[in-house]
């Protein structure tokens, strides 16, 4: 029998209602002749009310503790869907992350998975239950103590059970239709997508999609496991997010363009003024930047002005790093010799994505054009394989993701339909 | 390092607060130079509200996803209540029911204890930590599934924990000052017991004192441990719960008369009217009723009239189990041959307890006449070696309590202070 692992984050298991709604779903896939297992995340907001319960006991609290917190409501969601399906005259087992041998590392509140032994699930497989798995939790061998996987957490719970017992796919429920060539809310002509390479999705991811969190589609590239992003809510065929080298031989691969245009408004600009052109300063700043667990995403170095010998350098980062990175770098203005710094959280960025562009000549060319027509300025450009990703004042981004869109024909026919409060 | 066990309920953590007094508690134990091992209630209502979850989703919830869900309860008060501790300073770690080995039978609901193999809890008390345990759970080893051990769980766990640690004591902190001659509520001149013998505490607890719950009595009789029942609201000393055939040679047992009068408005009576009197009647009655798992308490059987050769048979069983008695019998009546059922739920009743009972003559007479004095009529009565129990009307129960409370001169000089809400 086929395996489908089904994973359903925290909106979609609100309370009792939704979780008899979820209950149905996965019954119906039963019936359809599969074998399900299913990752749940804890009910709506119960993780951060944890969280708030925790704060009010201590600032802060030990991360062994917190995980061991936190663990609880997986366990209570995980519970309450087990008996749902039983109630529905189907057998179902609810299993914590240490009994479905979701083994991680130590490293508390953000534990990466290092191995995965099912040997309960496939047991209850065996016997024909459907399986129901706490997501976003683990168990670390050596220290025998419960871990947690941090943000995402619940999609790469899914995706390592897909993995671990050779799903034929992996469902990722949520609360829109798929994925989508850019947000519904900024382009209203963006089109769902009907298949997206896994390559193009996890540059999607990093340059702010929020549909699916890039460690769980890093690690269904690694893996070979085909993603199915899709909505609790209505019965339509979502995305598929596949990796077209592991397609059977002979079987066409879509002819596919651009995948889509992601936005992030999360980032911030920091540029050091001043900086003496030497070899190893820029190393200087980005170790120190380092030491300080701080993710630069974009860099661009002035060309030295030759009468001073000076440079500036300016990085673009995640807006919540700004001040840690701005302290840690007035730590060493003596040293390394810099002028001053300055703080712009006033940016936005646009990135293109697409593996149609490694072919494809003039996409470059293209953007620059449809952005110039637009009448947006650019600050900073980056470029991956299959990505060209722009920064620009914030206020045009929008503006800029519309145009682009347009520019490449990535519009659909009709407005996309915006749910209510889709924050993902 | 002699160790202390101190198992704290849930209205003793029922908030942030709450748990860092708790925390200020085991700490100044810790600072006194013992070893702390802490058995820990879910916080106040937590069980409550996740059974009303489960009553959401089904009305009858799968016995083991039931305990999935309520053993995610005390993994909150611990992991916070182990937090607290660390911010103070100290070394506490939190384990769950499974971790701390507190083997079960499969029961799902009402586990019982088979074993104890504390290991983690050696390791982490040798490495100098507190230790903090969930109260109420454990874990089957043929079935490797999550077990929940029933009302006045906590209180066990807490137990078991000493016997197998070897603890100097388990303390149990709850909202009254200890055991008490009789309930405060009631007779306002009850007095706090600086002692009473397991012995007693049994019958007492089977007779309706609420403080501790019969089975973690019965465990610490089984294992020899001591228990000290004392508040968690003040400093004052509790009661202790001992047994003299374990005190070392040579220490003199103090001489207790009688330890208290304890009062049970849970039960109800039912007759069973013209029941023929020929053998093994009664015990087809009391067969049909063990069948459908109900706890029988007292039994009187009338005197056979001789002319007609029928008798009555009437006992007492909690109101709880009345409907289910009541069908069970209606069952079997053309089969046993009885006239009619009558059931009577406007019953109390009162047991005086005292291990001196068994050398002091008079005991039943003197109880006897002080309620005959109160104007009370007795309707049943059953006596074991260290306990007499006698039924009155419901509305007399309170009164006979006072009369028989002076009578063998347990007044206290004071009125005893109630605290509010006191519900055990």
């Amino acid at each position: 029998m086929t395996l489908i692992v089904q994973k359903f984050g925290g909106s979609s298991v609100a309370d009792a209602e939704s979780i008899k709604r979820v209950a149905r779903r996965v019954v119906e896939t039963r019936r359809a002749g599969k074998d399900v297992v299913v990752a749940v995340s804890a009910m709506g907001d119960t993780t951060d009310e944890l969280l708030d319960l925790a704060g009010e006991v201590t600032p802060l609290p030990a991360p062994r503790e917190l995980d061991m917190l936190l663990s609880s409501g997986e366990r209570i969601s995980m519970a309450l869907l087990a008996m749902a399906i039983k109630s529905m005259g189907h057998e179902a087992r609810s299993f914590t992350g240490s009994q479905a041998g979701m083994i991680t590392d130590a490293t508390h509140g953000s534990a990466r998975i290092v191995d995965v032994t099912p040997v309960r699930l496939r047991e209850a497989l065996d016997e024909g239950a459907i399986v129901i798995v706490a997501g976003f939790q683990g168990f670390n061998r050596d220290t025998r103590d419960i871990t947690t996987l941090g943000r995402g957490g619940s999609d790469t719970t899914a995706v390592a059970l897909a993995a671990a017992l050779g799903a034929e796919q992996c469902e990722i429920y949520t609360d829109v239709d798929g994925v989508f060539t850019s947000d519904p809310r900024v382009v209203p002509k963006a089109r769902k997508l009907d298949r997206v390479t896994s390559e193009e999705m996890l540059e999607l991811a990093a340059s702010g999609a929020k549909v699916l969190h890039i460690r769980a589609v890093e690690y269904a590239r690694r893996h070979g496991v085909t993603l199915h992003v899709r909505s609790s809510f209505t019965d339509t065929e979502g995305t598929i997010v596949y990796d077209p080298s592991r397609l059977p031989e002979g079987e066409a691969v879509e002819d596919s363009v651009l995948a889509g245009v992601a936005i992030d408004l999360s980032q911030a600009k920091i540029t050091v003024v001043g900086v003496p052109d030497v070899p190893g300063v820029a190393a200087k700043i980005f170790k120190i930047l380092a030491k300080s667990n701080i993710n630069i995403d974009m860099i661009v170095q002035n060309v030295s002005a030759a009468a001073t010998g000076l440079t500036d350098i300016s990085f673009t980062l995640p807006k919540t790093d700004g001040e840690k990175a701005l302290a840690a770098l007035s730590g060493v203005q003596a040293d390394i010799g810099f002028d001053s710094l300055q703080y712009d959280d006033e940016i936005g960025k646009l990135s293109l994505v697409g593996a149609a562009m490694r072919s494809a000549s003039g996409v470059s060319a293209k953007l620059f054009e449809a952005l110039y027509e637009a009448g947006i300025n650019l600050e900073m450009i980056s470029t991956s394989e299959i990505r060209i990703s722009v920064v620009t004042r914030a206020e045009s981004v929008h503006r800029a993701a519309r145009a682009v869109h347009a520019a490449f024909e990535l519009d659909g026919e009709e407005d996309a339909v915006v749910y209510a409060g889709t924050g993902r």
